[in-house]
């Protein structure tokens, strides 16, 4: 049902126009859309009308669209992320009041690792992570951990490469990348100093649960910050938020 | 396009699937999705693969469905109440380590309060709202401050009623929330003890944007907390708040 002449359905048409807007691209034409989601100008005006009448987008004075609070509240009123990201947040709190520096929560989804929460501070060191935006499993502290647990056959995908350098010390050879995941299981916990930028160092540890790791729990330090008490306070949140999570299925 | 045999349009359907999922009912199977949303059972069959092959949708090991967190990262990646929500976290931080109770920020949403935050105390008092819940405007503090500043046209519309009482001093006669909004809009702040539960207390304060109230900042103290010092820490939250917004666009 409701494919178009090309034989493509609905939902991944508007998947596509929703892909186009990002935290740098929050308002746009149509006539943008439909260039951006690569749909023909007279598809992308009816669905964007569409859109617009259902609250899933919402135009401005000047006619652009932007994504509507109804999409925002229809995405998260009854989402599992919601229900972790308010088991996690006051722990994350007290991690941040502790380390004053980032504090992130982040899950593996589509071979990446997305984060679901950032909590800030102004005086903290420079940061890339966005809520609602991604990274690579094997240049971020989260995405190490999330790897290290994650199934084999995805974790062989990644070791095949290519493994994109984002940061100075980001891990590129696939034997090194092996060992550091088997130690993450190991230990833990990671520590990857200059992976994303050469001035920090991201620590991570895992979060479970029922038995399987669901989400990284990690804070961006300054490099030359000692590991040990950010990978304490980590530990001491992922325990309480464990608690939290078994507590709320009780 | 995309139209079924009753005329509805693909948009409308895929709303009603997703409206389906709440905070209780976060797993469901396409039968009772079906059945929820008033659609037939092939049709929601389909729509619900439809869905899960672009991640809108994720199936679990007994083929139920949730909402995906490529859904969510759709709402949230370019959203705009993602950036007020940012711009306002860490000041929303401060106020609950001041008082130590629930603290929210909301917006006006199809004649609703819409919550896009809640900080919670693990001590704090009973409190009914949710992320991503809904509240009416007459009835909670913050839906009260949205309302004095709405269009008049939603204004009078609210007035029309039906006023349901919530709480045990929901504000019902029409006369009385008509000179309860204006004194909002002269003191810039509401005080609505009993309105949503008797034991507890909640305040609000508007928040500006390009001098528009864009949203409501409110924390719920207990019933016989003092007013004063509630209000002096909004007030101070969203001034900062305010200033985060217009450094943001510049």
């Amino acid at each position: 049902m409701a494919n178009s002449a090309s034989g493509e359905g609905m939902v991944p048409r508007i998947v596509r126009v929703l892909e186009t807007f990002d935290s740098d691209r929050t308002v746009q034409t149509a006539s943008e859309i439909g260039r951006r989601a690569g749909l023909p100008s007279s598809t992308a005006h009816r669905l964007v009308e569409e859109l617009v009448s259902e609250g899933v987008l919402e135009r401005d004075d000047q006619h652009r669209v932007r994504l509507g609070m109804r999409l925002w509240e229809l995405a998260l009123r009854g989402s599992t992320a919601l229900r972790l990201r308010q088991a996690a947040l006051p722990h994350m709190e007290r991690v941040q009041a502790e380390l004053r520096e980032h504090t992130q929560l982040a899950v593996l989804e589509q071979g990446e690792a997305l984060f679901l929460e950032r909590l800030s501070h102004p005086d903290a060191v420079s940061n890339i992570t966005r809520v609602a935006g991604r990274l690579p499993l094997h240049a971020s502290s989260s995405g190490l951990v999330l790897l290290a647990h994650a199934d084999p056959a995805l974790r062989e995908r990644v070791l095949a490469g290519p493994l994109i350098a984002v940061g100075p010390q980001t891990i590129t050879d696939p034997a090194v990348l092996r060992r550091t995941l088997a130690e993450i299981r190991r230990s833990g916990f990671v520590a990857a100093p200059g992976s994303i930028e050469a001035v920090s160092n991201g620590m991570a540890v895992p979060l479970r649960d029922r038995g399987e790791v669901i989400a990284a729990l990690s804070v961006v330090l300054p490099r030359e910050a000692p590991v040990e008490p950010g990978i304490r306070a980590l530990r001491a949140a992922a325990a309480r938020i464990e608690a939290e999570l078994r507590s709320s299925r009780a």
